[in-house]
């Protein structure tokens, strides 16, 4: 069988260090941020010349931390609770045949001081994952008004979000060190509720994932009838 | 350095047999139409069940014939008149570090009879085209409503057609043989002016291209100042 050779023209660095609490796609967090790091061997500030007049673009990847894990013909999708299965073609699973991602996201800026790096947000990328192409959007061909998809037709619902008074002391602190608005970025990662489908609510369950360079913790409450996230901590 | 290998998931059977005249991005033609027949050995219905709920599929692919014809770092896009370069990552050039194609398509139906075969229409896809993935167009997350992009901001300008008596005739006999809506696709297709840039008007050339099982004839002419395009042909 024929097979093609594709290599990374360069890498992520996200405020994503781990799959969990990931959007399940892009443009749903528009405060996680990301550098695309062009390979400074390869490519020079001419590959990109013109791109800043697109406010958007299209990242190619590779699902790295899944290559190894194999597919199979169908999947369950978060939209369907994670109980019915589909045909994998039919999502954007990332245990995939060709293990390719494919998200639009914003061109905020680029810099050249050291190399060649894009600057984008809207992310659902992992920290290290390798990118293989960087396309403009462009609207009169990507952006298909007419266009339907009755398995999901618009974006998840989203939970309301309490902060405790630590974790509130904790951000006003951290956010000093940061280039992004930590309480929305939190408020728009964990209101998608990233636990993996349905669970109990176990109010004495806490989660917790790393973000950026820290270390963030929440648990479900009941409030009036309805599960709210709230945050516990954002540890250095 | 690391790379990654990937496979056909199947290949293209499209109207567009050869490079020179295939629109210059997906939808833009409705009329040119595709088979995506996936790899019998490897794929069985189940792993598109549930796709008919999207209008329309991303297509994943790779540029076969542009493969070996290496790329820049800056390329001469057809919207810049073909004479000034600007960087390869702010195009959608067919030459690329990696040559991977992304093309949104409509979905207009799916059969089994033999293997799986994806019906799909606005391609700009050439025939043993290789699939690398299939995934569903999910308008929230795909249709960004408030990007923009400068460089190609709308459809190109479109030519008038004219038909021959000739060709009228042709067309009306060869219609019996396909499936699609031969003068709207020659309608379509030259309309967007395949010429590589622009060109001085020469009313004695004849331009040529294999359109499905056709010898697809045409010049262009001068009409009230306006260049036309006069479809003179269309020979078995």
């Amino acid at each position: 069988m024929n097979k093609y050779e594709f290599f990374p023209i360069g890498y992520v660095e996200s405020c994503f260090k781990q799959k969990f609490a990931i959007p399940r796609q892009p443009g749903l967090a528009p405060s996680a941020r990301a550098v695309i790091r062009l390979s400074k061997e390869i490519f020079g500030r001419e590959a990109v010349e013109g791109l800043e007049m697109s406010s958007h673009i299209w990242v190619q990847f590779v699902f790295h931390e899944t290559l190894e894990e194999g597919w199979a013909q169908r999947v369950r999708p978060p939209r369907l609770g994670g109980n019915k299965k589909i045909g994998v073609f039919a999502t954007r699973s990332t245990h995939r045949p060709n293990s390719i991602g494919l998200s639009v996201v914003r061109l905020e800026s680029m810099d050249f001081t050291d190399g060649v790096c894009l600057h984008v947000s809207g992310v659902d990328l992992l920290d290290g994952t390798p990118v293989l192409d960087i396309k403009p959007y462009i609207p009169y061909v990507d952006s298909v008004t007419e266009a339907d998809n009755s398995l999901a037709d618009s974006a998840p619902k989203k939970l309301a979000i309490q902060f405790s008074s630590e974790a509130c002391k904790q951000i006003e602190t951290l956010q000093l060190t940061v280039d992004t608005d930590l309480r929305s970025l939190i408020e728009e990662i964990l209101s998608l509720d990233p636990r993996p489908a349905y669970q109990h609510l176990d109010e004495e369950r806490t989660y917790g994932v790393r973000l950026l360079d820290f270390e963030l913790k929440w648990r479900y409450v009941l409030f009036e009838g309805e599960t709210r996230v709230e945050v516990l901590a954002l540890n250095p």
